[in-house]
Order: C-alpha cells, then sequence, then structure tokens
C-alpha cells in the first residue's frame, strides 16, 4: 500500500492490488497478459509484467492504465521467457506515478530479482527509517521497496542462501503481503502469517501459475491445487512445487471484504466459491431481516448474487431493477454539472417499468459513506417505488484497515457514528438492516475471517503512527 | 444496411445501429453523447453526432470506434446548438470506411439536412439506379443516402414544402427504416409502414428527444411519451409534437429479434419491457420444455432474464456458472493460436465450483451457426458438468432477413437443414428444445411481430436481387 | 478552395494543398505515401490516398493531420492496387473536417471515380447553384465536389465517353486547378487554361507520377518527363501518356509566389528551380537595393536560399543569425502568455553571438501583415544587432488572390495602404526595400507569371460575390 | 551512459543525453519544457521533468518519446514549483525502459533528492560493485543510480552537510560528467574534473537556468553568464550562484565532436559558437584541401554550415544540393526492401537540377563507417554529377570514447584500418581529404579539446573492463 497522505475518496472500498506468476510455461507473458486481465477488478491505476528469458535476463514492461491499454503486440514482443509474474495496482490519487507501479526489478551483483505485492505492511515506517538510516535510497513509496530492502540487506549481511534471506525478511514483516518474487531462476510465492489475502496455486500446462484470485486459472486452462498457506513460501522451479514455512501462522484471518465486494464471483477463495458466499449471505439475510415487499433487486454488479440469494430464501421475485453503464475505460467525458441537473445519470439507471409502483428490496454489499445509498434510495422512488427496504449483505462498517484496504478515516464511515435507524433516516430508506456478524461467518462456513473494520478486534500488533 | 458484399460472419446475428434526437435543450450534443451510449450495444463499428447552432449553422463529428473514443471534449466544444441527431453503427466487415458512417450531412442552396437511419430499404437497388440515371453521384454505399437524395429530387422537381417532399420519398420506399431528419429548424422522426424496428418519443426538460431504445431515456432522466407509429411522421420544432402519417400501416411487424437478443434488457419496445419479455420467454420455455436437472444457468449477458425466468417457473436454483470477460475495446490482444490451444478462453469461461457433477440447464437466447452453443456445451462437461440440457429462448432460425439484420445465408444457419434432433448432437446437448413460434408470441402478449427469420413469412415485397 | 467564412488568420500566405497520382506500379500507395510526405509542405490539415485495385475496385483511406500521422502499417494494407491519387490539404479553421478532405471518390453506375484538386474555381458559386438547382446534393464546401458534378451532369445528360464529359465539365470552370482524377483503368491530370498551380508528370520505373511538385520525383526516385500544360488533359493508363487539350491557354499565368515562398526550394517548376530562382532574386534584390552592413541573415526556411543570393551578390557573409524550431505536429504545448512576457520563443530565436554587434542585413520573403518582421527586427535588436537593414524577395503584397492562395483581405496586407517608408517604420528596420516587379520576372527568366496580388493585373474574369 | 550490452549500430555517433536545470522562477516546468526541447537534438529516446513545489514536495513525469509526446498539458499540471530539472536521452537499443529515464528520484528519511547527468563513468563497475557488496540495490542500468547512491552513503557514513558527501562522491568517480542535483531547496551544478561535455549558467528572471547548451537560454530568452568549470560545483539558490571546488582541473578536455556534430549550431561552448566553430572549419579545410570543382554541397543538416565555410573560402557557390527530408516521430512508416529498390529514398535526395554536369565538393562533418559517404557519393553521381569531391571538416574517426558517445567499437570505424586512399575508394569518391588534427584545434582557436577518438590520448585512466 502507498504511503503517501492524500488519498482519493469516493463511497466505495477499494482493493489493492492483485498479483500473479507463471513458471514454465512457453510465452509466459502472454499467458500471464490474460492472466492479469481476469485480475484487472483488483486495480485499475496500473500494470505490469516482468518476464525472465532462457538467459536469466529479466524484461519488464509497466505502465499506467488497464492492461489493455498499457500492453500491445510490440510491448508483448519485448517479454520473451517462461517465467513471469505480474501485477495490476489500484492506488489512490497521491501515489500515481511510473516509480510506484509493479513488479518492482531490482539489479544486485548477486542476481537480479523481481518483486509484485498485494497487502500493507503494519511496520512500514519503522523497517524503512531503519533501511535509510543504513544507506539504502528509495524511489518509490511502496511496500515492496521494503520488502526488497530487507532481502538484499539479508543477503549482504549473512551471505546465506537466497531462501533464508527471504525468510528472514519476512519474519521482519508485519501485518499484511501475498508477494511473488522472481529470481533468475524460480519464483517464491509467500503468503503473510495470517493469511489476510488470497493467493492460490494452480498447474498450467507443463508449469504452475500462482494468481491472487483462481478467476485467472479458469481463463487459462489452469486447474487449482492449493492455496499458499499463512506463513508459507512456496518455491516454483525445475523441481516442481516446494513448501517452507517462515513462521506459524498466528491466526488465520481471511480478509472478509474479499467475500464480501472485492473478488470476482467466479473466483474460490480457500476453498469456498465467492458466488457462493454471497447467495449464501443473501439467504441468511432475508431470514435474518425478512421484507414486506413484492420483488428483489440487486446494486450492480457486486451485490447481484446476494440479490438473487435473497430472492430465493424470501420466495420473492428477482428483478433487474438497476441497470450499470459499462464505462469504457479513462476516456468517458463525465457529465458537466448543468447536465447532471438535468438529470443525466453516471452509472446507475433504475428500470422505470420494473420499480414503478412496487415495493422493492434493495440489496447492497455494504454501505461506506452512505451518498451512494441515499442516491439509490432517491432514484428509485423518482422512478415510482412505492417502497425500498435496503438489505445489506454485511456488517455495519465502523473501523479502518491497516492490511491493505484503503478504508476511509472512521469518521467518513455512517456507521462508525450512526446507529441503524440513523442511518436508515440518512439514506431515506422504509427500512434498513444489516448482516450480523455471526451471519458473516456463517455464509462462508468459516470463521477466521479478519472482520476488524467491523468489530475493531485487529490479528496484528498496530503500531504507533498507524494508529 | 450497407450493400457491399463481403461482410463478415460470426456466430451472432447484428442488429443494425440505433439512432438518437434531441430537439430544444442546451448542449444537446452533450445529452446526444450519454444516450449514444445507453445506444452503444446496437453499433460498435462507429458513431457521429450533428447539431444545429442558433444560427441554423450545422456541426458534425463522427468516426469510426465507440462513443468513447470518437468523442472527447475537444470535439464536443465543436458541436453546439439545442438540436441534434446521432448514429451508432455495426457494419460489417467490407463496408468500414468514414464515408457510410452517419449521420449523414447534405448540403443544399435550398437548406441543408442532416440523416440517420437504422434500417434495410429492400427496393435499394432500383431507386439507386433511377437516381444515378438521373444524375445523382454517391459518395457512400448506405440506404441513408438513397433517402436524402430521394428527398431532395422530391423538392427539386416539385418545389413543395419539405414535409411534403419527405413524405413522397418515403412512400417510395419498401423497407425497413427508423430515422432521423434534421433541418435548420426541426427534426423528423419517421418509421416505416411496418413498424419493424423501434423508435421512441420522450421528454426531456423543455424539449424532446428521441431514440432507438428507451434506455436512452433512463440515462437522460427522460420521460418516455410514446412510440413513433408504424407509417408516422413526428415533427419536433417549436409547435412541439405533431404527428403526420404519410402512408397507413400495412401490417405492424416488429422485429421479435430486438425482444430475444438485440436490445437492452432495460429498454422498453412498443410497452413491452425486453427483461420482461425475456423473462416470460424463459418461463414458458420452462413450460413447454421441462429438464430433469440440478441448476439453471444462462449465457452472458443476453440470455441471463430468460435463464432466471426458466429458473423461477422450473423451481431450479438459477447460479452464475458462466462469466463473460468485459473486453474493453479494440485493443485486446487476441489469444494466439498457440496460446488457444494451452486452454485460454476468449470471452467465456465455465464456474467449475458451481457447475462440477451438476446436471446443467444452459438457456441461450438462439442457435445461429451452432458453434458457439458446441464451445459452451464442451465447455461445461470440461469443467464437471454431468449433464447438459439447452434450453433457447426463441424458435429455431432458419431464413434470411430483409429488413436490417445482419443474419447469415440460410445455409449457415444451423436449423435450416438440420432438425432438433441433429442439432442437438451436433452441439453435443444432452437434450435440446427450442421456443415455439406461438411461445414468442406469448412471452409479449401480441401478435403482430416479425419472425420471418423463423417462419419465412415476409411482411413486404421482395425484389428479384433480394431474393 | 473551401468556401466557408470564418479562416485563420496568421502572418504568412498558405499555398491551396498538393496532388500527386500514381499509375501502373506495384504498391502505388507506398509509392504515394511516400510522395505526399514530400508534398506535406503544401497542406498540413488532412491528407488522403485512393487506390484502384486489379479488380477495379476503389480503397480509401483519409483524416485529418500529416501523412505520419494519418497513414500507419494497418492503413497501408487496405490500399492495395497500381494506381493511386493522393492529396495534402491546408484548410482554414472553419472548413475543418473529415468531408472536406481529399481525394474525393464517387460512386455511380456508370463506373466510380476518384478526384483531387489544388485550385479555386472563380465561378464555384455559380456553378453549385445551377447543379443545386437541378437536383444535385453536396456533402461539402470544396471545388473538387462541384466539378465531380459537372463531370457527371455531362456524362448523364449527354451519354459521351468520359473524356468528352470531363473535356465539357472543364469548360465551364473559371479560375484556377490542377487535378488528378482517377476512373477504374486510368487517371488523368488536369491543369486550367492558364496554368496557374505547377503539375508535372514523371517516370516511375514501368509506370508514371504526376504530382504538384517535382521534389516528390526525387524521393521515389523517378523521373522528370515534362509539365502538365495549360489546358491540357494528360491520359495515364495502359497506353501510356496521351495528351488533349480541352481549351486554348488564354495566358500563361504561373502563380508567383509558387517560386517566392510555396515550393520546396528543391522542386523545378517549368524549367526552373526554385532554389536557383530564389537565390538570382535575392542576387537580384543586392544589386536593387544593396545595404551598408556586416553580415546577410535569411529567416528560416524559406528564406534561406535569397538571403545566399544577396550574400553571395553583395560580398557579404551569409550568417545563420536565426534559429527556427521544429515543432513536431500539434502536440507542442503552447506557451502561455505569462511564459511568453518571460521571453518564451514560439519560432524563431536569434543567434546572439552571431548578431551581436553587426549591422544586419535580414533577407525575408515575403510581409504579409508585418507583425511578424515587426517581431524579428525587435528580437534582432535585442539580441544586440547594431542595424537592422530588411529586403524583402518579392514585391510589396497588395492585393487578394482568386486562384487558391489564402491571402488576407487587402485590409490586412500591410502594403495595401502603407508606402514603403511608412512599412519600415512599422517593423522598426533601418532600411527596407523589395524586389521589383520586373526583379521577379528577371529572377525566373520568365515573363508569364501571375502576380496579381502585386500588381492587380487578374489573368481572368472575376464574378461578383468573388469581389 | 547505459552499460547494457547490445547497442544499436547506424551510421552516425550519438550524444549521449542533455540535461537543464530551472531556479526560482514560476512555472519552472513550463521553462524546462521549452528549454528540454531546444536540447532535443541531444536525445530522442525519453525525457522527463522533475519539479520541487513550494513545500519542498518533489513531482516527476518522464517517458519515453519525444518531449512533444511525452509532455502534455494535463501533465505539466502535475508539476507545479519554481525550481526543475530535466533531461533528454538518448540511448542504444538495448537499454531502453522506463527505469532509465531520467532524471532520477530517491527518497531518503534526510531529504528526498533528484539527479540528470550527461555522460559516462570510467569506474562504473567498479564503483558499482563496491556499492551492490554493501547491500545498495539497483533498480537501473545508468551511471546517475551509481552517483545518487555514492552520494548517499557518504551522507549516511560520515554524517556531513550533503554538499560535502557530493564532493566526496563526484571525487571517488573517473569519466564524464555534468550533472544537476536537485534537493528541497537547490539545485547543485557540477562537471567533472576534464570538463568534457559542456554546462553552461545563465540568467532567467529573478532566477537562473543551468543547460548542456545555451541555444536553451535563447529560447526561453535567458542571459548567458558563463559555463561551469571542470571541477566546480555551482550551487543555485536563494543566495544566487555560488561556486565550490571538489577538485582541480586536470586537464581540460572538451569533446571535440561536440563542436563538430553533436551540438546545435546556435549554441556557444566555452565562449566559442558552434555555427562559428564549423564555418571556420570548412575556412581551414579549403585551404589544406582545395578541389577544383564548380560547387560546393553540404549534407545536412549537422554540416551546411562546414560547407559555408569551404564555399567562402575556395571562392565556389555554395548551393543546394542535397535535400532531407523531415521525419516526424516515430510514426513514419519505413519503406520496404522492394520500395526502396523502386527507388525510395529515406531520408536525403539529392536536387538533380542543381547537381547535373556539376564537379561537386561534398563536405561531410565526419565518417564512421562510411556507408553513408558511399550512399550519397553514388546517389550525386545517378543526379548527374560530374565528380564528387568529398571533404570531411574533422580528422579520421579512429579509436572509440570512454566518455559518453556512443561510438562504434574500432573495427567498424573505416578509418581504423583503412588509410585515406583506401577510404577513399571505398566510397568511391573522385577525392577525398581530412581536416588535421591542428584544423581541428585552430577552428575552436582552443588546444584543450579531448579528440581521443581522432588521436587515441585518453585524458583519464582507463579501467580494465573498458579496455
Amino acid at each position: 500500500m502507498c504511503k503517501c497522505n492524500n488519498s482519493y475518496r469516493d463511497d466505495k472500498l477499494h482493493h489493492e492490488c492483485g498479483v500473479l506468476g507463471i513458471y514454465g510455461v512457453e510465452d509466459a507473458a502472454g499467458l500471464a497478459y490474460y492472466g492479469l486481465h481476469a485480475l484487472q477488478h483488483r486495480g485499475q491505476q496500473g500494470c505490469g509484467i516482468v518476464t525472465v528469458d532462457a538467459d536469466g535476463d529479466f524484461h519488464r514492461v509497466k505502465g499506467e492504465g488497464l492492461v489493455t491499454e498499457v500492453f500491445n503486440e510490440a510491448k508483448m514482443a519485448k517479454l520473451p521467457g517462461k517465467m513471469a509474474i505480474g501485477h495490476v495496482r489500484y492506488s489512490n490519487a497521491g501515489c500515481k506515478g511510473t516509480e510506484n507501479l509493479q513488479p518492482f526489478l531490482f539489479h544486485h551483483n548477486s542476481g537480479d530479482f523481481a518483486l509484485a505485492n498485494n497487502g500493507q505492511i503494519v511496520n512500514y515506517h519503522q523497517l524503512r527509517d531503519e533501511l535509510e538510516d543504513r544507506g539504502s535510497l528509495f524511489q518509490s513509496s511502496s511496500d515492496a521497496e521494503v520488502l526488497a530492502h530487507l532481502i538484499k540487506k539479508q543477503k549482504f549481511e549473512k551471505d546465506t542462501p537466497r531462501i533464508y534471506a527471504l525468510k528472514a525478511a519476512l519474519n521482519q514483516i508485519d501485518g499484511a503481503f501475498a508477494c511473488v518474487v522472481m529470481t533468475g531462476r524460480r519464483i517464491y510465492a509467500c503468503r503473510d502469517k495470517n493469511g489476510f489475502h488470497p493467493l492460490a496455486i494452480g498447474k498450467l500446462g507443463e508449469g504452475y501459475v500462482v494468481a491472487s484470485e483462481t478467476c485467472a486459472f479458469d481463463v487459462l486452462g489452469a486447474e487449482y491445487i492449493r492455496d499458499v498457506e499463512p506463513g508459507e513460501i512456496v518455491t516454483l522451479d525445475h523441481h516442481g512445487i516446494r513448501s517452507q514455512f517462515y513462521a506459524e501462522t498466528e491466526r488465520h484471518a481471511m480478509c472478509a471484504m474479499e467475500y464480501v465486494y472485492f473478488a470476482r464471483p467466479d473466483s474460490d477463495i480457500e476453498g469456498c466459491n465467492v458466488h457462493n458466499y454471497r447467495k449464501e449471505s443473501g439467504r441468511i439475510l432475508a431470514k435474518e431481516a425478512p421484507a414486506d415487499a413484492d420483488i428483489v433487486i440487486g446494486v450492480p454488479d457486486s451485490s447481484l448474487s446476494a440479490a438473487q440469494g435473497y430472492a430465493e430464501a424470501s420466495g420473492l421475485p428477482y428483478e433487474m431493477g438497476l441497470i450499470k453503464s459499462k464505462y469504457v475505460g479513462r476516456t468517458f467525458i463525465l457529465p458537466t454539472q448543468s447536465l447532471r441537473e438535468k438529470g443525466v445519470k453516471m452509472k446507475l439507471s433504475p428500470v422505470k417499468t420494473i420499480v414503478k409502483g412496487k415495493r422493492v428490496v434493495l440489496v447492497d454489499d455494504s454501505i461506506v459513506r452512505g451518498t451512494t445509498s441515499l442516491k439509490i434510495v432517491k432514484m428509485l422512488r423518482e422512478a415510482g417505488a412505492a417502497e425500498v427496504h435496503v438489505r445489506i449483505a454485511s456488517a455495519p462498517l465502523k473501523y479502518t484497515c491497516y492490511y491493505g484496504v484503503d478504508v476511509h478515516t472512521p469518521q467518513e464511515l455512517i456507521s462508525n457514528s450512526n446507529s441503524v435507524e440513523q442511518v436508515c433516516k440518512l439514506i431515506d430508506a422504509d427500512s434498513l438492516a444489516f448482516l450480523s456478524h455471526e451471519g458473516m461467518y456463517k455464509a462462508g462456513k468459516r470463521q477466521d475471517l479478519c472482520i476488524a473494520c467491523f468489530n475493531h478486534q485487529y490479528p496484528t500488533n498496530l503500531y504507533e503512527e498507524e494508529k
């Protein structure tokens, strides 16, 4: 996660990013391209691919923009080799700039290496200060660069094999990371002790693929093998897959928001399909908070599964009451204030024929600041909805995240200082209900989720400046 | 419809295009931009906007590509005025070129005018030959240019008011059109005698909007008024809306494929919502052709409503068994043959966790050549589906279309020469059923649909060279 | 020349455009690309190429921008065939738009044809009005479209062979044109009766090339044959070169500004090399108007040859006292007012070391409004020049042009209402002298130049609205 | 200079790059933009600008391409502040990639700093190895990154003020550099002990500009003050200009090729104008090696001044016998082999009318591999030249350069193993002469030039791996 201060704030949480590795398959870069495209929802600000060719030479292309904008055939031709790692990145406005784009590529006379990371190091500032005091120079504000310097310092001072350097470096880090490190011969896939973010391994032809989400496996025709474990380093090389643990799992704490909002519905995270999680959360929500209504609609796209589950469990018909525009890239011209006042809709439009005169259950995945919820409720009323009952397929979002999710300051979160009844009024709904904490666990049939942004129980130490 | 011969053939039907008009609202071009964006699904090859400013001067921007690619803020600044017409265009490969992009803009000392059309003139060749024999020069291969010359010839030879010229011109045309004609002072919205393609009028602030689909109204915050009638010319000017009929409705024959596949689900066509039509067609299909299965899945995006209807009526759960990649524009790098062989998926991926071990009902809107259906069935089997029962929410597609839909030659249509049983084998399904002709009518609660491509009953005369 | 009113005014005259034809050589479009690139100085607003392939089918690519911006390898691949015509276009701001870009391509059942023109038809409005009264529809404001309609009307009404239609059409036109017309089998190169603008024929391998300037021949490795004569139609086809005259030369009147400013120095126009003309004009100027000075400098790029001639004849050293920035395309960011006030130079910078303390002879090709001359004199003084003696290698520019040069209204021309002495003061020079009318003839060793913008003797009738 | 091995070879030497700094003027980035544009000839592969705003925050934009391609108004808006440094870069093919683009920007808890360099460090590999052994991580293959690490190591280990760190770092370096280092408050301009490459300081409004060439001063309206001396560090801050020497000038050795070929003719290098140098070298050459001929022509653009000098001294007329195409950016389509065989010229065309039947003196600045010279001589003969006498305004190029010029391996230099007579035959000239070593000194009225590539007298130690 980028450490600069001025971050962009809209009314959605943002995933940090997505990582990918390909080992041992011809045209690894081509495969990485399609894999990153499948991970595009995890970060739209920039992306990159680094490959290693048969001679052990590294090649890199990275840039700001979508995968389809950064890469073209000419650039792909510059990425030979059977090993590749890639990265898609979300960033808040202040951290833009090519220097923060990953994968990072480091040169050193003991061997070059590349690195891509998804996560946020909690003791980043302490570690960086120490490194700088010892003469390290940084060219970015990214966690990944700290990790690289840690690895290299280990190597230098102790002259140990690289895997030991890696283990020693990872042990110094508190917080969240799911990273791939590529040397001239192998790829290491590593996950933090708590397993905050997903990282899975698949079989791809003669070789392997490792990715933040399994949706990348399906598009590549790869076979899911297993997830990287918390505290594990998985080595991909000509020996196949080998495993080491640099630390014991402290407390497995998979980010619940990955299921609720971030991940693609066709991904499986640690054995549980995301669409199934969402549908189940909708079913539980229908039981916890039924509504006397005519139809169920979801906020596209992330809430459609939960809405279908709610519809199924409630026996109400699921209808297409809201339509989302497909904005194509950054070239879309935003409507002027004057056009917005005339009624031009930005992203969502109601389908009048469907909602007119109906008592509507509106299912959404979460409420952040509440401004979007208010707009949607208003929009539905203007389109003729008789009643609007809002049902949220997660608990009230109250606290910030230190593990890689760009949550707002607690003050901006509407549920931080308002009761459910107050929020209901603020978003102008006829009724409002959230899924219980227990419901969130039940939907995934697992208790080992991190729901710290809902219940303030952070799985790691927090450092002074983060608090 | 473009008249050149070498047309592109993939395994989908293609709509011809979409038209739009804005009358009497500030920044008409800005509104046209968002309106055309909502109509983008009707044509992705090119688009354009023509405006008329306060002095009666015409301004035009058009180009190849998506609405978001052709227009930018600098170009929008060149389109002043409170009147605009716009067009999005599909074209088969051979007819590309700026000269075929609409709206057309014609200069004449009796007054300039612009024109945009959706449809196909059946007696195009006869009319063009006549016009050329009388000295007309054509710069495109588009129906719209013929229409313009017809209007101008009328004007010239008979020196009549423009509305009479327009009526006389329209009366010479057989076939399908839904067009907007803009002069320095007004916009005419016209529809052919059979009403093949939709065209609706809405109230937009102080002015009006006319569009191929009502989904453009919702994004603009406009209020639907009514559809333009078959054989009607609606005039939009400072008098408001005025209506004239240049001909009597011969036989109302709305293109059924607009409901089945072309239109956006949030559009209403002549009083019937498209999502509702599709959902109802799915319900009817479930009754006509039930299946002994575990889950229902739809082919995204156009078949999801029908699949939901099928699920509701059958009592089976509706699941997200197929995922569609969102390709962004034309910059996507197509996988090489070698990558496709490795398993890289182009557009659709199966969600293994969902389909594995399940007996699946696969609902699709139509089968054209059958190649895509075969691929999807195969893909589902590879992902572990126990059985695949294909259900099509329209009848077997057997004949070509002369009214603006780029249907393939009959020989290419798999149902033209194969029985349902044969098709079932060809696409490797466990069972296959189509919706009946009667079911297609019932889903829309209307008999006045054109289903000529299904039943060979063409509502108009056909001319020699078309046959 | 474009007929719309709002034209862009800077302190330079502008050529109208350049035309090119290639007959009978493989990859005619490729050759046209390099040829048009050599003609790029004649028009930077837009360009296009039309080819005819072996089957007689026409192909076109055109667009706004430089040759290197409009064409790329993908677009060149769409232009097969051994025949091509091309065009580069200058336009004043009001006439932009794809519809005005040439070559034009016209479809007709008697045979398609394409057309590109350099010039200005004096009786354009009369001809267009007549044609529109007879039902012609225009899609541009270009002379070339009138010419096309005239050809087609002839063909239609009299059913004559095409060459007769062409002759009849050309005979109706007064004014300036140098055009290429391409049918499915041949290219016609035509020049007006007065021969206002250049058009030359060369041998290119097995085939031929025709171009506005011979500099296109050198880049293509073609051999100059001869110029097209005033009033001549040269036919290029499988018979080779054939000549016909549609009219007698009325009075040969080659535009003097082609020599003075428009053409590239390496071009030969009707037997006289442009660099040689300019150098000779400089020598004559040195004799007509000597100066007591230390060095001679020219305004880059068009005045360098004249300055060298002046230096040679005067015995003064020729030095590089002014440097011109090479702006690359339209992406150059113009300095803000604030930056200009800080001293940022736009196009020309003085070389201080060279001009400091020197008495400078500044040679320029012409003075239009005088604003640039004033700026340059001031710039040289600020750079330390002791004296600045301005010498202009053409006569005072006083009148407008009706033959294709975008001259300003007479009121804007500084010499229209000011004596040489007054202009000298207005541009703050120590002395000022222009070349005499006789000197302009002598430099080219020919009397048959059109110098109407200097001496008001227009070689043709002028029509009411033009006056 | 980039250290990777696979370098691009054409028949020209290449300058390394250009640097620029602006201190204390509003919109420093805007000024840097125009300044870099004036330095564009020193490197076309990529460029960048870093600014420091009023709060001491650093901002950077860099990218591959020309100044006009990398920057646009949106990007300029991201570069606030009154301090800026910039860089334009040439690179051989193997070293492309964003990571090698300068200025570099380094973050450190003792203060961020940016750095841009022109030159080549002779003991680069030794220094880098040492640094890596002590744990430094490199992200590029650029000299500038080594310099940054050296500065930071000093700072870290000795905890000295920054200027002492800078001095200590520079003292470790052997070879050529002319660099600007920008901290949050000041800009340091530094030059190596031998003064291989130029770096000059000017007054710009309230502030200062430092640039590789003074041509950037003229475009900005800045006043030349003086050159940075060999071994000097000039500090620009709110105290104005302050000077310190980190070392004594060992032996001033300005690169002669800067005068001969690299620099723009309007630049002054250490008091001597480049155009004047070249003209004088032409005059001396005319005396050293007269020719019995009719006209003198130069190879555009870099040899025109020398050709004018040769013409002046010999009394022969200087003519425009060769024309250079202005290729616009990287979008120019290169002619295919087939088109080149047809005669399509790439860069230079002869002007037949001028050279036909003439005995030509062809003046060029240098001969590298000789392939271009052979082409030009052949081209002139084909255009009808009776004789071609080649005169080179520098000495025979025989040895490689270790100071920042991408000279070829000695084996590729035609004069390395061939006598003048042999070269004359190889390039098919009627006669050939080079300027003497003494002539090169005389043209600049200075003996302190580095002409090591001509006479093998390298001014510094050379390290093993470089030899």
